[in-house]
């Protein structure tokens, strides 16, 4: 099947592999008369780039994108966008030993049950860097966020057993520390965690979270496309998340009603609040107009250079060590892909829920 | 926009409230040729009649199906099978209050913010009752699943602070108390947790999970239709669920690679197997073969008879109670309603495989 | 697949057969706020409603449409719409020996060949009585289109060999004969040559012709969804439809560029107009404004009394005379089903169109 | 809205200008195991490509086709096929003048209305170069269809007043002259009016005939997603074209239904056959196992050198002639666009008919 198109009005198309000649989106659906250069998707692509800490990888991915139409002079044309990131800093021979078994974690096996055989190079289309059209895109519908009034905060909250702390919380700590944690102690704790488990081979999970403020209120459906189950799905959809939650997430199943409903009150001028936000930002799957926030699971690397169990296509039973260096966590690099997941999610959703209303309508139409 | 659509191939329409004439569904896309009565639909609505227990609303909900269209002569036609549950026990006096004011943890606000006014009586839209045309649509999707061998168990997993024990699981169990816990002690336990809460007049969640046995390997897409991405947006589609995990979900935050990656052997008889499940059946996007293990968090009931405080309509901060009766706990009546949308979801995704390989069409078609 | 949902952002979904219990549809998409009543849609479905003349079957199918929910207080609540209208005048028994072989220009063998067996009650999916569900949803569509000011005119434009003229074209005469012509001596002369027909047991074609006033500019897309490709989906999805053709249609085969190209000018206020419309109000596939202009090629009704030759199911080479009374002419009862997609395929585009801007977009999300 | 996307299944996504850096294709949900080279899909550019006679421009576009993704060690994975065609031969100052009027038959306008500006050069996203996109994903479902014993035969049918003859039909002559008619004297007559048009500065029109042989029956959906309707919306989305037919198309509407219906009979080995194919291979919207015969109408090269009325943005009245050299009818070049969407969509929607049955069902999935 299909499946590497998503969004509905606002809606991107992905492809590449991690060792073909490159990756790229096609973004569809852009509103014409955006400003937009290939500046403002290079500092999404950076945030995502390897190589920038002894945490990630070291090999070099230029990573340089480049516009291929809808942009005319200087601004968006309204027809679709196509963006390419050639693949650079391949060598395939590294990979060349993991064509003959498969990687306890990695998706080898499935692809090879579904497909037949497998592009085994880097792990092909179930790389990374898959992920780096979803970026691409992901800054495009976060600059129109931004012109609407939206804004988007994604930081690392946990790694391993290493939480940030509601009192040391630093939204502008995120981008000064390469954990991209909002609490510098507690990078400074997941690093020297990290750091062992390094030693011995290992790697290491996390959660990441978003918040999202200044979102219109009004925007999902009561039924099957509630904003969190698209939320859920876009942030889902990421290699690597095993779990999503909104609000309270799972803390809900151990609350009480009286404890988790949101009391509304109006302030002194008149306007309609909650008093709190167990919630997240949305009811009945429609926001509220607080703010939504939500986390994602993500799983610790699957290559590691411990020695593990597996198989051979020979018939025979393996141990196994990932040669090459890799991330020994995910969840930093993984943090923009979640924002730019989000925020596709949000623009698509937020277009969609402009004609639910007569009045609205009428008065679009017959200005 | 349409929000009332779910799935691609296998694709269900659902449409009601709580008090208007019916609530139904159109099930499209369904294969000709299948067994199908009134009688296999009826089982699935049975699982979430109230008034079953004293954990559920005495209502009398007859909810009698009454196939519309789609079946001849006891067969599927292949064309849309439309199932109507018509409402028959409404008191709409009953929530001509709650049309003055906003009720706290309902979705009252919202849908007010999003379509200028609502239809207050019983949630409208956003009751219960809307799962009904899920539940139905999903005895027919359980159906097809159980004639290729694929199995679904869904229970409870916990209530509040009540949690089944591995050692006591019994699936057979699931059936025999009201609360749908596979573990008759923990049944008794949250049974005794429930009537606590209801002399407080308040209410509590839980954990729901679902496993899906035989299921075929190669179902799910790489990038955005992954199949826990899929079974993500539909169970978070359910109203009142607040998160999703599949396979160790939130714990692979603290977990290492080494623990996580599950590793492959063969056995004595060359058939390839996981010697674990962390994954929960599925990597990379694409089923496994193995066990699918999901679980969702219900929150609790936002209909309590204690005083809460909210705000009404004439620009008064009030305190309220909801009158009439209401369920301590959504998660038993819920279960039924996850098994249909993951058995949907399922359903969909298998037959969205099936073109994946041109061997597999070549057999198929120069039959 | 699930072929019976139709459009993205105003959706409908059709079911039901000629004789099981009713045939409906569900609307979903459609704005909060409107006002309906089951008599809004009436209007429409009597436009269709056979027995009305002697060119159309006196089968008396009352057609009473039940709104089943999405109207709370007379106006749309922005949920579904589901419509059902109850199956009254079945006599199956007629059909009986229709199971046992093939009518010829029906499609009863394709069903076979789709789904293994077929309802052969009354042409079961494929009867006429599937176009109900899009006449009620096309009245709602209508409703909304009327309320922005944008009007659709359909009529029947020719008959067999007889067409309307353009100097007796008078577009009110359209309902005062039963035919549907704006000409009432072509009317007058359709009506003869149907009578010789009847009287040998044949049938006959004819071209529908639908103008659109007061459509908005700017609706439609560059590529896959050009306004006029949905028009031709939407109309050649009907029963019967042969041919779709926009402005000049085929005539454009035998033009000359300098002949086709609709010339521009500023009228004396400064308004920018076309001199001709030779493109049927749609350039590029989207609107510019002007009138948009299609037509329809209708078949002969399959089901004549002449004697036909065909196979039965016992593998022999048959001749048959299909019996029971059936309309000698398709077209006149299809000009409104040609009218109510027209209407839906146009609601969900200008609904898609609204999103195309930045500028409207600031301007609707910060008002 | 997004409309670059095409296709359920089988799912392509154009994109790309004439003048910006290139244009391109992603085709998704190609069964993996296809083998597939760059030249299996030069060979279907070439047949578009321009400069090839002297009916069709003499720019020079080399379209050389790049496989970015999709296809390892020759064959598909079954992951996005990303195909790219940098564009070349471009004088952007050539459209210069093009930006300050709106040329007629052009899309000119109607970019402005719905966008508020365009990329004028050469017609931006409304140029003939689109389709480059439309007939590369074109090829690859070519050479599927053709594995599964499906043939498509795609030529011109008439140019002006100009038609092939059914006695000199020659479907080998197709390809042996530039006008892409299989009729070498009705080729050398449209030559001829082609000279005297071009003389004038005038364009032609003409008629495309497509026939498909081979197809599966039971493909095609009851309702909405009939065969004829889905072929109807990919024809219609090819620029120039104004109208569409299929078996006898718009003759129908002078045909009697005994002459309209198709006969069947066994054939003396028991072979149920049709006996005459007015219907053109689709009864109640599903293939039937003829013929499919379909027919587009084009409309004459909008860009003429004749003097024609039109506006400039200093909102005067003007009169303009178009300049550079154009082809004086798009027909030939068109063919392979037609054959190209044709396949799209057959494919998409054989994919689709797949679970149709229970029986074939448990025979894939029960292997």
């Amino acid at each position: 099947m299909s499946g590497s198109t998503y969004g509905t009005i606002f809606r991107i198309t992905t492809w590449g592999e991690s060792h073909g000649a490159g990756v790229g989106v096609v973004v569809d659906g852009c509103p014409a008369g955006l400003s937009l250069t290939e500046a403002d998707i290079q500092v999404f692509l950076d945030r995502r780039k390897p190589g920038t800490s002894r945490y990630s990888t070291p090999r070099k991915e230029g990573d340089q994108v480049e516009i291929l139409s809808g942009v005319f002079e200087g601004k968006t044309t309204g027809t679709p966008i196509s963006l390419l990131v050639r693949n650079t800093s391949q060598r395939s021979a590294d990979y060349s030993e993991i064509a003959s078994y498969y990687r306890p974690g990695h998706a080898d096996m499935t692809y090879d049950m579904k497909y037949g055989f497998r592009d085994y190079r880097g792990g092909g289309r179930s790389s990374g860097r898959e992920t780096i059209g979803r970026v691409a895109a992901g800054a495009i519908a976060v600059k129109i966020l931004n012109s609407l009034g939206i804004q988007l905060f994604t930081y690392t909250r946990s790694i391993g057993p290493v939480k940030i702390h509601p009192e040391r919380f630093q939204i502008e700590e995120t981008s000064l520390n390469p954990l991209c944690m909002p609490d510098a102690a507690a990078a400074q704790e997941a690093s020297e965690y990290l750091d062992g488990l390094m030693k011995e081979g290992d790697s290491a999970g996390g959660v990441i979270e978003c918040i999202i403020r200044g979102m219109k209120p009004g925007v999902g459906d009561p039924a099957f496309e509630k904003l969190n189950a698209n939320l859920g799905k876009a942030i889902l959809s990421i290699g690597a998340v095993k779990g999503f939650e909104i609000g309270d997430g799972f803390a809900v199943a151990r609350a009480r009603g009286s404890q988790n409903n949101d009391p509304y009150a109006y302030t002194s001028d008149g306007t309609l609040e909650k008093l709190a936000n167990h919630s997240g930002g949305i009811l009945g799957g429609i926001s509220d107009g607080s703010d939504i926030i939500f986390r994602a699971a993500i799983k610790p690397t699957p290559s590691i250079s411990m020695e593990q169990d597996t198989v051979n296509k020979s018939g025979e039973n393996i141990r196994v060590r990932i040669k090459g260096r890799h991330d020994p966590i995910i969840v930093p690099r993984a943090v923009v892909v979640v924002e730019a997941m989000a925020a596709i999610t949000l623009l698509d959703m937020l277009f969609a829920s402009i004609p639910s209303r007569m009045d609205n309508l009428i008065r679009f139409f017959n200005k």
